[in-house]
């Protein structure tokens, strides 16, 4: 029981990391979070249950039937709205992909001690909601506002601190985003776990950002300071580096590992032939997909691309591959109309956030 | 890449574990599978999506327009149903909670090296389908018939061994057991991952006897001799002791964590004062909880039972607490109707099947 005491001295000097283990905490939180089934991204919409889940710290029980989100502290005109007023406005229905900011962590070395993952932490739905920006106009935010906080109602610890999970926007990036209060999720009411009965969608962006269980927005006339906004979710070179805020996504893609698995080490198996390898690729901020290459060893081509079913969804892609008799990694590679491509190796960042190195996955050709 | 080739040679001497220290091999199954969020616990059903799941190979990729299940090899009469054919058939709903033979796993020592479980590998769903024995005696298995075999879509490697996930029930089990074929779950068609379009439910066994992707059933007139039914799934002292099947699930409870978590750690914190702490828990093989205790430290006493939604469901119970400020180990141990109690430490077996032990949940009270 010392670890109750010890999260609160023990920091900034987190646990150390030994490549290749993984200690009892990071376990536990690879067995409560949820990374998705590759296997699901030959679907344009990850099915329900197989998007990826983030939780900091407990899912809240909210009542829909009494739930309010308020728009209050900071603005000229505040309300408070039930969820049938928010069923009431505009309704808009947008594929968006999510990817968790920590996604590729367990990639990087040194691993910085936290949520594990490996690939898997990434999904696209269907989120059905109403856009956020005619509401903090009728709000009436004060001029001297120069950041929107947005409050979810789940709390807890992180480094000895309480907190309500809570980020913000600034006028220019609401400006920009197309974000939204969603209350569906692939057509049916949130779940729990997403964020019922309300949650933010900010397209573009890591899921951070996208708070769930949303219960108060604030329009603060200095920073917002709260601990995910200022004190994690930063791109930092090392532990005491003020760093910059993690934004949007940087540009990726992933593959459906062709073959069959080993139980155990999820080794693929294949015959050799033909066989079409097929994936997904994505890139935030709006930014479409120029361009996937698929890599066997050193030998990259090109994927044929199948639009994406938005804006701010995932790009199709595939390719036909003769796979010769062999031990190979195959690799994919992005890159967007930006010109960002993925690396190959792991960008560095302390806390292992927006790794977006390449994709690789053994398969054993028979 | 040499891992491809030891999973061939290197059994039966699975690799080494250490207490407190996890492989990568298994963090990527902990990211991959995934267990309920105990905050669920609350729900008399596990909402969609936070039901655990643990899948062996790939999700396969069926379409529910022209699946079929086949009565085939065995049987005098048999024929190929599709999901119209059994949709049409008498049509029932039964709540079932369902745990991983594994959960728990990962609290032996030493720990099999596999999916590292913590405590999170249940759920509870309302199952829709029919029930499978009148298709069984329509098909009319030959009178030699010893054992039922069910086939999913489901294929990989274990151990180098290829095979299709495969279980098998006795008639005198079938009898017995009220097993159904299901489509749907918690009201909506079955999702991919949970076993769409068509799935077993076995209530009171553990999660490996629902087989998934269900795709054919077949009457043998000698043990069924599949990979997941002979060489796995097996209580055993030793990795050379042919051990006795895993069946019904053990007497087991678990708590809702009380307090707020730590992100890191999932410790608890709370206030001094009240607090009513609430759980769930079931028993295999029809049996009823008769008793559940909440134990702080050595002292326990019962909890409040309520009624469980359905015979093969988990009960709900809850105690009041006066919680004293400082560090406390809150547990909880169930006794179903046959006597059976859950243990404080860990029942052993070698690949880490059927750990019952009471749930153990930390708190720092301030």
């Amino acid at each position: 029981m010392g670890r109750a005491r010890d999260i609160f001295t023990d920091w900034p000097g987190k646990p150390q990391t030994q490549d290749g283990v993984y200690s009892e905490d990071e376990v536990r939180l690879a067995n409560r979070n949820s990374g998705t089934l590759l296997e699901t991204l030959r679907h344009d919409v990850t099915p329900t249950g197989a998007h990826y889940l983030l939780i900091h710290f407990d899912v809240p029980d909210l009542d829909p039937a009494t739930h309010r989100v308020t728009f209050g502290e900071g603005f000229d005109a505040p309300f408070a709205l039930s969820m049938d007023d928010i069923r009431a406005l505009p309704r808009v229905t947008r594929p968006v992909t999510m990817e968790c900011a920590g996604n590729g962590r367990a990639r990087l070395s040194p691993r910085s001690h936290s949520m594990p993952w490996g690939v898997e932490a990434v999904g696209t739905a269907l989120w059905t909601g109403t856009p956020l920006a005619p509401l903090i106009a009728r709000a009436r935010p004060r001029a001297e506002t120069v950041d929107f906080a947005f409050m979810g109602a789940d709390q807890g610890f992180d480094r000895g601190v309480e907190h309500d999970f809570g980020r913000s926007l600034t006028p220019a990036q609401l400006a920009e985003l197309d974000v939204l209060l969603v209350y569906e999720m692939n057509g049916t009411p949130l779940l729990p776990q997403h964020g019922a009965p309300l949650r933010l969608i900010v397209p573009g962006w890591y899921g951070m950002a996208s708070v769930k269980w949303l219960s108060r927005i604030e329009a603060l006339d200095t920073a917002y300071q709260g601990f995910q906004q200022v004190r994690t979710y930063r791109y930092r070179d090392h532990a005491d580096d003020p760093g910059h805020p993690v934004t949007d996504m940087r540009v990726k893609s992933l593959m459906v590992p062709p073959g069959v698995p080993d139980w155990g080490s999820r080794m693929r198996f294949l015959q050799a032939g033909k066989v079409t390898v097929q994936g997904r690729a994505w890139s935030g901020g709006g930014r479409a997909i120029a361009r996937v290459e698929f890599g066997v060893g050193d030998i990259w081509r090109d994927a044929r691309l199948t639009p994406p079913p938005g804006r701010h969804a995932w790009t199709g892609w595939e390719v036909d591959w003769e796979a010769p008799p062999g031990e190979h990694i195959l690799r994919c590679r992005a890159t967007d109309d930006a010109g960002h491509v993925q690396p190959l190796t792991a960008p560095w960042d302390v806390a292992g956030f927006g790794n977006n190195m390449v994709h690789e996955v053994g398969v054993f050709v028979s």
